[in-house]
């Protein structure tokens, strides 16, 4: 019996291979959010074609030794036999030059086409094919055992040595089992799906031909040609170039012509479906009608083109063809798709359905049975467990250990397991994130100024922010982040970036401050060890004096009651440390410092490993995802090796909170007034706005249908969870919880399911995520049982978390979409990247745009300065009123490009007013595709 | 009277703008060492087409307000007005549709075609195109208004708003007038060459025309045409692309076909020679002919390609129509320039030749006249002080001061301009290289491992190796450096990279052994300033006891003779400092550890500012290029702005030699026995290989075709004057200098002529160099003066001279090809960049040839390491032996792409040979060219 896990993957992987020919679609490397050639041949109920397998066989060695060596071959693109390197080239876009494609069209017209050929094998095909009137009797012979030679193929096997298939070993039996074995060997087969057809093409100079012999087959029935493929597929077409040797490179370059016709699913559809020698002429000439001219003189015909990050004209391509095949009209296409392929943001459409969780339960457990989920736990697991030291580790520093690493820990696995057991969206991952911790901070501040017990208040602030969630969820308030825009998020995320960069290093300089340098002349020197009483107990000193030290002060000074012992040592045994120098600890200042810059730039060195060229890409990928857990180490290494005196993180000894003398539950009001718990209500007020602003932004942003997530969303149950869980945490005095994006979204990638079968140049494609509630269950409970780690927490450095913390805002800042705009600020036009935006929209409009985001981000900064601090989240809240008034100064055509529509505009401009309003402008559509359109940067609002 | 300067910058700027039509060239970014069409033309004595200019009018608003407006322009490369943006697009290659080309051709083959035409304005140029019998005349009449009508340009001014030309005022003398001011002050004008003219396209739907409408004309002279195009210049095509409104955008796409089929210099080339219909179509025939063919499913047409770096094929193109017009027959290519562009090096055919320079020598001073050397002096003047100081730094450090900085500064003066005034190359600048100071400082260890005098035992080795360099001078020995291969330039700038960047670590570490770190529980803690005499004269004490500092111990302790003093105080004062801290200087290491990594750090980001996207490109060639001065001046700033006592730059305080006590001439024997002078010719041998290798490699590399160098070489001429300078360095134990390539290069570079006209998206071109002595004799005079700097030297810190230094080494390192084989190794094949080398070599050799080239390293090393470390130039020399034996191993093929021919093979292997072994392999021709073929780095040979 196989175990459960096994059997599924089995099931699973043989899912995954891509149906027949739907790797002709060829969406981008990420998911891709609406696939219409999909829905449209489903909606036709047409069967797509089998996808097509191209190899190029050459006549080489007239006229001493003919052999047919395999030079080309097409799946998606064109790979050619780098003859002197022994090995295929990379994928490409072929090119062709338009003579050879003509000469291949009279040579197909006045040669041999046979649609629907009936041969059941290679002799069959060969014999019908050689049955032209041209050639006598012998030259057919010679000509049919040529074409029975083998080729020579060249397998490129796991190891990098090439195999040539062995050209001299004609002994039948066993070279047709070696050449069976080769065949099956082949890794190009584990990238064909199932279903795949072969296509051959056969050229060459042949000296005893008088004039060339064009021959074209489509088999009725595929079948298996032997020898002739490289991979053991069955063959639908075949195709024959052959002539008196000429100048050039003439049949090559046919031959590659009939080879690109056929890898081009548009002409295959044709082909498959003609039934004459005109339906064939016609497919070639919609294929020119259809192809892309380069003039000469301006571009190499020798360059090699990498294959296109995406390719959407094809979807049109086929499914046009497919409508006209069935008499249908071309539908306009979709505004909103449109809309997509050209850049702005659509709000997802599932805001506001709440889909019946109850009945994908079962499932969600049951859906977790496959290996990618443990990659998946240990994954999300290491990114909790630092994401837990790291805040908590910052938590305990910003309120002098009212919370705490212990405390962040058990309020991680406790919230955390509990939302996964209960919420909507059971993928998403709960974390103490960046604006919570924030407002934490600075309600913890103006407690301490107030002189005010500061859990039993934070209890009061919970009650009331859970209330005032629990009232959101009843009205069904959750459609309102409709309104939070790009220009919202951008200003929410950018501040809260910001104010990590600068408390990071704020902290930083603290400790500089705390260990200050030694400089010259400062009268810091020196520091002794003096012992009570003058003149007194002297024999008390002598006893305790070590024997084995060189004391020079004691030798020298015997009479006197001072030592040279460092201040604790001078401490313990009852002496005074006296001196300036006592209080100062050398060499801490910089190594911290040291730490600091090391950690951060490490971590973001290992972040952009990932789109290095070294190392196989699964060590790119590690390194890359566990950044952040490698700095940690490293700077941990450094500092153990040094075995400096470095401020550590503060861990207490046993299972208890960190604040030294509370229990587990925080008394109702401890030394505050009764009235404060109703006080609480204005800055719960203002927590609120913010959880509300993070938590709904967070969950549109996983719940986006580009995800294709089956399960539907949950916001309203979400937003239930986290206000029972914000009242649970209070009660208890643990951190406070939130979805968060980033590591939500690193938890739905973990869980990608993928295409294994992809032609070479193509990236897997996406199919869906492992939707299920187990592996993130499986991680907080594993968060849950790492307390127990807390020991060998104190032997981090705190400067090491700062520069982790600096990562982190460093991070945030640069994903927003408004800081590549910043930096087209100091761009000069001629460098700018060729962004949509700016085709779209007069230059300085966007600096405008950007001048005003970066001055509301400035006076947000000033109010976060003042006293007023802890009103920011009302003043995030203006953001929305600020991206209102901004319709009054931007066009709704540059606010679409700039930013996103709020809602009322999507009801009140029609969609012809979203085009632009010139009206000479249907010009945009010839070429609003750039090369490589970048996905937009998603919104790392949770800082984490 | 003009300043000569001017007159000079005047007649040169002329002179740069290029001649007419050589801007089709487009050679690459670099200078192009072999330019065919160039020699071709002049060969044939064809004179060259004139630049077009082709402009796309569109008739855009129909029917209810016809306007003419500019949409899309052409020299070399398209550009679309973005109308959204109100831009124009970054120059791409055009993308036409063949159904466009088409159509474009059966309307011209009905239409007007009128050559020859010998209109002399618009108004009689438009008589003539609308003289056609299907429009009755008040058709004509409105049609004619219509042409005639003004269109709208946009003219991108410096400023980045557009500025629209102005479309209501109608008014004709104030319109004319703006229009002749927009059309001259448009920036497009001052990239075309004079002599450049223009062709204008307009097409547009007309709802009053029965049938299409097509033109095409080529007037007889070019006639300013009004307002018709955006720059005022003459028109010498002129063509009308009019129907009734159809679906799609028909008539713009055909009107890019007719612009891009102008804009391609062999269509041109016919049209300007047609003389009827017959002509025109074919040679749109023929540029059909040439095109290439991108397949439509697999490439999205609406994709803009960036321009190519550089335009191979159309040189070819260009000349064999040349040629084929003139009845010659196509050359074979030559099998150097064929190479060239397949990527192996060729070894530079000037070798042998020493220019007879004495005729030069006036002009050597006249071609100095011109602003570019002004700042070409500062550029130069700040890298050698740079280099003055960190190479006198590290002398200094590496010989106990036996070298310095004023040596340094001194010598470089005194040889560099000595140089400048007899040398061969007088754009050579001379250094205190890497190898040579890896050898000083091997040469001063021996020398006090054997308790020799230094300089006189130095002043011997100077002689001898004057001598063997005069002999080597007196044989033509010059020529041997065609053995050295890239292998062994690559194992000798490896080897001096990599000791550059161990001395830099070494050193570093040095620093923090010299200031150790204070660990807790060290007993490295406290110091007491104890006075003589206990019990004694403690009046004394009582008297230098600083009244107004905190004393604690004098305060608690008055009894006893101690103090609290710092050691330097407590010295000044007759006190003895005690205890196991004294000795120690807290927060030294790391500091001097950030010192390092910040000035390395920073000099590394420097340098890639230069290909950054940010600033305008002047600012980043200045940070780029002053890179080293700017992270000594950050590292100095930092170091004052903390007043550390890190250790310094040693600077002596007067005029004098760095070692005390001695003159500035250098006594023949001083402390060593006589025979040490014959002695000193062992390694005296050595260093001359040393010498011989660095000056002559350098020399190769400075004298390469590309450079385009008109006043010829001097390599026996210039190894002369290194020999007579070894001697006057030697006499007055200042460094020794040998050329120095990475300097020289970068003073070459400062001093390049390049086009000023050059069309968008055309980078400009190289036309050769100021070859003159007197940038580099002041640049040396300057060097001299700085010699009273030396007082502000003094405040450098010695860390950040280890940073340059490691920042040197790295950079070398990096440079050299041989790194980027070995970056292979750990890079998956699928990664692999799309190398030349690699589509020819099979990667496991590309993998066995840098294998046996880190073998020998390891080998170079090991003995570097070994105390027979100073004959480590004949193991250099060994390379040479190492790359002959590869022969065994290798094909002449595979040698030929992985390193060069040595001289032998030359002459053995004939042409044939060197053609890739299998007969078949023609087809390696067909795509030899990559998209962009990175020029080889240069050798950075002399780390510096």
């Amino acid at each position: 019996m196989k175990p459960p896990g096994q059997e599924e993957f089995e099931a699973s992987s043989a899912h995954e291979n891509v149906p027949e020919g739907e790797l002709d679609n060829g969406p981008g490397p990420g998911p891709s959010p609406d696939d219409p050639s999909d829905i449209d041949c489903r909606e036709l109920g047409v069967p797509k074609d089998p996808l097509l397998f191209i190899q190029l066989n050459e006549l080489l060695g007239w006229p001493q030794a003919l052999e047919w060596r395999e030079t080309g071959r097409w799946v998606l693109f064109e790979e050619k036999l780098e003859v002197g390197a022994g090995r295929w080239s990379a994928p490409h876009v072929p090119t062709l030059a338009l003579p050879s494609l003509k000469k291949l069209r009279s040579l197909l017209a006045e040669g041999l086409v046979l649609l629907d050929c009936p041969a059941q094998s290679l002799l069959e095909l060969v014999e019908q094919v050689t049955r032209v009137e041209s050639l006598s009797p012998e030259l057919r012979g010679q000509l049919q055992a040529l074409l029975l030679q083998r080729p020579q193929h060249h397998i490129q096997t796991t190891g990098n040595r090439p195999c040539w298939g062995s050209p001299h070993s004609r002994k039948a039996s066993h070279s047709e089992e070696a050449l069976l074995k080769e065949q099956h060997q082949n890794p190009l087969r584990q990238k064909l799906p199932p279903g795949a057809e072969a296509g051959v093409v056969l050229v060459g100079e042949l000296g005893f031909l008088a004039q060339p012999l064009g021959a074209f087959v489509q088999l009725q029935d595929p079948v298996v040609l032997g020898p002739l493929t490289e991979v053991p597929l069955p063959s639908r077409f075949f195709c024959l170039l052959l002539g008196p040797p000429t100048l050039g490179r003439g049949y090559h370059e046919m031959g590659r012509a009939a080879a690109v016709l056929l890898s081009d699913p548009r002409f295959q559809w044709s082909v498959r479906r003609a039934s004459n020698l005109h339906d064939l002429l016609a497919a070639l000439d919609a294929f020119l009608e259809e192809a892309t001219v380069l003039p000469p003189g301006r571009w190499d015909p020798t360059t090699r083109i990498p294959p296109p990050k995406c390719i959407s004209s094809q979807h049109k391509r086929l499914s046009s063809q497919l409508r006209e095949a069935k008499g249908l009209s071309a539908p306009h296409p979709a505004p909103a798709e449109d809309r997509h392929r050209h850049g702005p943001r659509v709000s997802s459409p599932e805001l506001q359905r709440t889909g019946r969780k109850a009945s994908w339960y079962p499932s969600d457990f049951s859906d977790a049975m496959h290996p990618q989920c443990f990659s998946a736990v240990l994954y999300i697991y290491l990114a909790t467990v630092t994401n837990a030291i790291t805040f908590g580790g910052l938590l305990g520093d910003a309120t002098d250990g009212a919370q705490g690493v212990l405390e962040s820990f058990l309020g991680t696995a406790v919230a955390g397991a509990a939302f996964c057991l209960m919420a909507g969206q059971p993928l998403t991952i709960l974390s103490s994130t960046g604006p919570v911790l924030v407002f934490e901070r600075l309600l913890f501040s103006f407690s301490r100024d107030h002189r005010l017990d500061y859990l039993p208040f934070r209890l009061w602030v919970g009650i009331w922010v859970a209330t005032f969630c629990l009232v959101l969820v009843a009205t069904e308030a959750s459609v309102l982040v409709r309104y939070f825009t790009r220009f919202t998020e951008e200003g929410f995320c950018a501040l809260i970036s910001l104010i990590f960069i600068y408390d990071a290093v704020g902290k930083m300089l603290n400790v500089t401050r705390a260990y200050p340098i030694q400089r010259p002349g400062s009268p810091a020197y020196g520091c002794l060890c003096q012992y009570p009483g003058p003149g007194g107990n002297e024999s008390q000193w002598t006893r305790t004096r070590p024997k084995d030290r060189d004391d020079i002060l004691s030798m020298d000074l015997g009479l006197v009651n001072v030592s040279l012992l460092p201040p604790p040592e001078c401490a313990q045994r009852g002496g005074h440390p006296r001196g300036p120098g006592c209080h100062t600890v050398p060499d801490i200042a910089f190594f911290s410092l040291l730490l600091f810059l090391t950690s951060f730039l490490f971590a973001m060195a290992l972040k952009h490993v990932k789109t290095s060229h070294f190392f196989p890409s699964v060590v790119r990928k590690v390194l890359s995802d566990f950044s952040s857990v490698l700095a940690i180490l490293l700077g941990c290494g450094l500092d153990a090796f040094l075995g400096l005196a470095t401020p550590k993180l503060m861990v207490p000894r046993e299972f208890k909170p960190t604040l030294p003398g509370r229990g587990w539950l925080v008394s109702p009001f401890g030394a505050n007034p009764w009235w404060l718990s109703v006080a609480a209500a204005l800055p719960a007020l203002l927590l609120s706005i913010l959880i509300f602003m993070d938590q709904q932004i967070t969950a549109v942003i996983l719940n986006r249908a580009e995800y294709r997530l089956r399960k539907g969303a949950g916001f309203h149950l979400d937003l239930f969870c986290v206000a029972v869980l914000m009242l649970l945490t209070s009660v208890l005095g643990l951190p406070w919880y939130v979805s968060a994006t980033v590591i939500s979204l690193a938890h739905m990638d973990s869980l990608r399911r993928e295409s294994r079968a992809c032609a070479p140049g193509q990236p897997p494609s996406f199919l869906g995520i492992r939707e299920q509630r187990l592996t993130g269950l499986v991680v907080f409970i594993l968060t849950g049982v790492s307390v127990f780690l807390a020991p060998v927490l104190k032997f981090i450095p705190m400067p090491v978390l700062y520069g982790i913390f600096l990562y982190m805002g460093v991070a945030a800042l640069s994903s927003i979409q408004f800081m590549n705009r910043v930096q087209l600020l100091l761009m000069p036009p001629k460098y700018q990247p060729d962004l949509l935006l700016l085709r779209h929209v007069p230059l300085s409009r966007v600096h405008l745009f950007t001048a005003i985001q970066l001055v509301c981000l400035g006076l947000l900064w000033i109010i976060k300065s003042t006293p007023a601090a802890i009103i920011f989240p009302l003043m995030l809240l203006g953001l929305v009123g600020v991206r209102k008034a901004l319709e009054w100064v931007f066009s709704p055509q540059e606010l679409l490009w700039l930013d996103e529509q709020m809602p009322e505009k999507e009801r009140s401009i029609p969609e012809k007013g979203l085009e632009p309003e010139y009206s000479f402008t249907g010009s945009d559509r010839e070429d609003s595709e750039p090369m490589y359109q970048p996905k937009a940067p998603e919104i790392n609002i949770s800082v984490n």
